[in-house]
């Protein structure tokens, strides 16, 4: 048995009677060293999708004694998708924390072998737990392409907003960073939504130049409703985009071609984990680390939400 | 003074009294030989836009002793737009029959210079018609990349969906046209959106693989909803799609590479314009073409509607 943050029905709730996990053929064992609280996470709890099981899909662990981090789809090699080079859309494909596969606010996890990659001595494990959503963060490139001199907007000061910005100013473009604040509108070849809600989704869209390009990086609870014809009369490219390259995220890390230090909001003991969402859901919040191993009851380390 | 076809308030109406337009210097004035009837009309007529004047933006015409076509938005060569080669996106253009500028329902037009194409003499009137909307279906290409072996569906078989799915078969792509019958989910590179409703939408949307590029091609009044997560998880691309090479589309009639001929479906005088929007309005019916100089109050052609 193990204890674990639990999502059942849209409740979290701290279960100390879940049975540690047996790696299936080509899987490993991993002991969580950290795992950190996504925007996702969250957006789980509010219902985006019917997961029923431990949320967590960034992490830091220990498996056949070397410090990893993983990729969190879990893939088939023999659907459509992946036969096709796309094997993060296999049709059969379980999500660590998200979708048919239990995650990391818990003691163990398991993943496939594949999945695993050896995290550098050089970087520290509070910071190694930025390399899931930095390598979402390099998607955008790897479907965009951004050239020095291009204007590009991110919406959305946030954790992921924060790895965006500073990812896409080291091709060279032209920079602009809106939080609640306004964008200048019809000026921007490329446009990224990372705020999560439809204020920011029609923020990026009027910021944009005819043929321009909106990349949607939040994953949200619910519809969007959007002017159709101005799309096409605009000629609007929107390109939706998910996980990315961490083998490259770690490598920046390493590094230390992104500051990922200061986005360290707080962290929590597994037994405060309940606490800890409440923080990373106030606004203002970043990162929020969750700890299996720390002691039981206290917050070890906090800092002030704001900036 | 002329007859022409005029739209205000969502009213159309047919007027004797308008002042023959007088080109601008650089412009030319035409006279119209014949104009067809484009969903995007019955659209404004919907209120997809709050445009005023003489509807119309397909047709072919007389200027300078010459049989021309014409590019419909007339720009100012100085703006970001222009001086970035997008000059369909001009910042301060005029669109004929569509933004400040009147159309084609009329005795004259007037169009920049620059704006007209003339006709090879082997390309008939009712089929030289077409070139607007040819380009606007080439325009696709120029935007996403199609190569053969893709799989690729048009959504609709209107007049646009029929010239699009033209142009798309010359790709050597695998090709699947959709009515209001239903498409494999899951199943397609491309899928291209030209019934300009909700369901149609909804259907191409449907039918992507991840990764797969939706194109919007229809212009319709109103907004849409989409699951927007969804778009993200599967990394969808939505293209928005306009006007298109008008001198490519004018090549391919000479060639007779495409079919437009059974595409057309009727034809009426100006004097019996108000009833050729609302046959072209039916279910249905395909191209509608109005004659500004042909005899008053005569239907000159019509084929039923069904298929």
């Amino acid at each position: 048995m193990m204890h674990a943050l639990w999502l059942e029905n849209r409740q979290l709730r701290l279960r100390d009677d879940v049975p540690a996990p047996v790696p299936a053929p080509g899987e490993a064992l991993v002991r969580i060293v950290a795992a950190g609280i996504c925007n996702t996470d969250i957006e789980l709890t509010r219902g985006y999708y019917p997961f029923t099981g431990i949320l967590g899909h960034e992490f830091v662990g220990i498996a056949n004694g070397k410090r990893v981090v993983g990729e969190i789809n879990a893939v088939c090699h023999e659907c459509e998708a992946c036969r096709n080079g796309r094997p993060t859309h296999c049709e059969r494909r379980t999500v660590l924390g998200i979708v048919n596969r239990n995650g990391a606010f818990a003691e163990f996890l398991t993943l496939p072998e594949e999945n695993l990659h050896v995290v550098p001595d050089d970087i520290p494990t509070e910071e190694a737990i930025f390399a899931e959503p930095l390598a979402a963060a390099l998607e955008i490139q790897e479907q965009v392409r951004i050239a020095p001199g291009d204007r590009v907007l991110v919406v959305g000061k946030g954790k992921l907003g924060s790895l965006v910005a500073q990812t896409l100013a080291l091709t060279g473009c032209r920079l602009t960073v809106a939080g609640r604040d306004d964008a200048p509108a019809g000026k921007f070849d490329v446009a990224v939504e990372c705020s999560g809600n439809p204020e920011g989704f029609e923020k990026a869209r009027r910021a944009l130049r005819p043929r321009g390009t909106l990349v949607m990086k939040s994953t949200y609870a619910g519809e969007l409703t959007v002017n159709a014809s101005s799309l096409v009369v605009d000629e609007i490219t929107l390109v939706g985009s998910r996980c990315g390259p961490m083998a490259k995220a770690l490598q920046m890390l390493a590094e230390r071609a992104v500051d990922v230090r200061s986005l360290l909001h707080a962290s929590y003991s597994l037994a405060d984990a309940l606490a800890a969402f409440e923080h990373a859901a106030r606004r203002g919040t970043l990162k929020v680390i969750v700890y299996p191993e720390r002691s039981e009851g206290s917050s070890v380390h906090q800092r002030p939400a704001g900036r």
